[in-house]
């Protein structure tokens, strides 16, 4: 076997929370790390150098996209996706099993694989573990994902189904990895909401040593008990010195959720998909830049972030251009909101380096919180 | 009288064509230069410090769309365009004459003003020459412009009354402008196509002394000829130790030809208008980036160009976003757009100082013609 392309220190613990280093062939991450998603080779409004500047140390991009448009053929006689968008940091591409499900009309399924129709044109294609595997190599990133179902994650016999046919699919996208030496497959923990299934699911894949383990079917509409619950039963299983990744979630509250409960890498559409609707995320909540309540508000998007925005812009201008419909609306609030969430990282990795994380975790949900209690009055 | 706030220092002359620094209270201007349009206080999907890594020198922004949202009152209350855009460099601002004509619509002009409607709300506003300096002052550009009547450039009578006004504005304009230390207001020289009026209304101008004179009603639809002959009839009748804008001007041949005919200064939305229709300027013509030629294609958008895009991006990669309506298409190729016209301006400086101002010119305008006549084929 040919040694792993990527490579796991974990520097501190505090409590279940944990800092650490992920190197990459790409550059190395510092965990806990935050990932904007690039679904197209593009963090949407926000440019390869601004993504840089705000110290952004993974991005994610769409297999299931990607595969569409412009055609992972494409990309790979570019050189892969580094050379193609312009970023020579760390990537990791998705495996297309989450948007084949939400995004395409699937018509056919079986343990083979997937048949679905586009959501651009309606043509039809067919994903199998190995396609979705050929695809991501061709995609060129530093982390792949293992090609799994969703399903609905409420019903236990379903779950069940699903789950095992992941565990079948991540068999053969091991197999189908043949580019061991400069991408690093991770599998992913199915089981909708029930213990049992997840901890069987975590224990199937971690006897496949994968060099690192995502947690699916989260932030998908289950409660917040139930996602708590099931990273508590998850992440204890998970071998200490392999990178634990939380698919698709990105709110303040939720990174707090997920580090508390030892997850090191998240990554979310969430930050840059409420900037273009005009919403900045602060660390005492939402605000909806649309709002006359800003027009002549002469302070910054958060009064404690350092972007490139905070310290140049006021809300009175966000909200003009908001208001205006200009493109620097979209850009200005992607960048801040792509930062809140990155310097969020960084200061709970700091915490945990001074053993202090409860406290800090404590502190910054109650500022969510206090805002949101007053919104409610 | 106090002190102009602008001074011009002419460095070189090639023929007509001049080369000056332009000091302001805000930095001082290479000229020739190309001011990117920031319409409503942002160069539409550039950021300021993108301007500054393109090495943009002045920006100019619009009074009438300021006016309208979100109001000169609220500019001025945030310190000015300066401190509300968050760029520092110079700035200069149109009277919102052309766009009370071009966009609003008119109900009344008569010697003392313009009603006309908002384009956003119908609403009824008014503007005269005192209204347009009183607001310019609020905004606080560097430069601001007389209020001035646009006409139907081909009909002499037409344009023989509106020049005529526009001189008396220009008057009213000088006795309303109190901010004289901190603001250089330029005057206007209208007349249509024709010579006679023309010169009759820079010798009426220049005996007003202007900080600076600009040349307005050109542009908009008369033949490359007749603005040739224009500007060679008015730039000669102007002091050559003051700054010459021609206004709304911007395509790499029309700058070459203002250069040629002794202009300092120009302004135009065509590069980020362009930009957001995916099309890119080149040293040899327009690309339109949404064809199907481009998807494999692995070189830079204009070989010359040293700008962020060029040094990064295929033009595959952006055929892929322009085709996937991608914010960072629009951002690209206007950043892309912008830098072109202002190497430009900075590659006839050199030419000018370096005395081949004339091969210079016809070595690009060839290569642009070069382009034209392939396309044809």
């Amino acid at each position: 076997m040919s040694r792993s392309p990527i490579s796991f220190e974990l520097q501190a613990r505090d409590g279940e929370a944990r800092a650490g280093l992920l190197h990459t062939a790409h550059g190395t991450i510092q965990t806990p790390v935050f990932a904007p998603v690039g679904t197209l080779a593009t963090v949407k409004a926000v440019t390869p150098r601004d993504l840089t500047d705000i110290s952004a140390e993974l991005i994610l991009a769409n297999t299931y996209h990607l595969y569409l448009r412009p055609g992972d053929d494409v990309v790979a006689e570019f050189g892969g996706l580094h050379r193609f968008m312009a970023w020579d940091g760390p990537i990791l591409t998705d495996s297309g099993g989450f948007q084949v499900w939400s995004l395409g009309s699937v018509n056919e399924i079986d343990d083979d694989g997937v048949t679905f129709q586009s959501h651009i044109d309606g043509s039809r294609h067919r994903f199998t573990p190995e396609k979705a595997i050929q695809v991501q190599q061709n995609l060129g990133a530093d982390i792949i994902m293992a090609f799994d179902q969703l399903a609905d994650s409420t019903d236990e016999a379903v779950s069940r189904l699903a789950m095992d046919r992941t565990h079948r699919w991540a068999e053969r996208c091991q197999t189908a990895w043949t580019n061991r030496s400069s991408q690093a497959l991770f599998g992913i923990v199915q089981g909708g909401i029930f213990d049992q299934l997840r901890a069987e699911s975590a224990r199937t894949l971690v006897a496949m040593d994968f060099p690192g383990y995502a947690v699916g079917g989260l932030s998908v509409g289950e409660s917040k008990e139930d996602m708590k619950r099931v990273l508590e039963t998850v992440t204890p299983l998970l071998p200490g010195d392999k990178p634990r990744y939380l698919m698709g979630v990105g709110t303040i509250e939720d990174l707090i959720i997920g580090v508390a409960r030892g997850i090191d890498m998240f990554d979310c559409v969430l930050p840059t998909r409420v900037a273009r609707h005009g919403a900045a995320l602060t660390s005492a909540g939402q605000l909806n830049l649309r709002k006359a309540d800003y027009a002549r508000d002469p302070r910054p998007l958060d009064e404690s972030c350092d972007c490139y925005v905070c310290r140049n812009f006021s809300r009175a201008y966000i909200r003009h251009v908001v208001r205006s419909k200009e493109i620097i609306a979209s850009i200005l609030l992607s960048i801040h909101n792509l930062r809140m969430l990155i310097q969020l990282t960084e200061d709970m990795r700091a915490a945990i380096h001074a053993g202090r994380f409860a406290e800090f975790a404590r502190e910054r949900l109650e500022r969510l919180q206090g805002l949101a209690a007053e919104s409610e009055n």
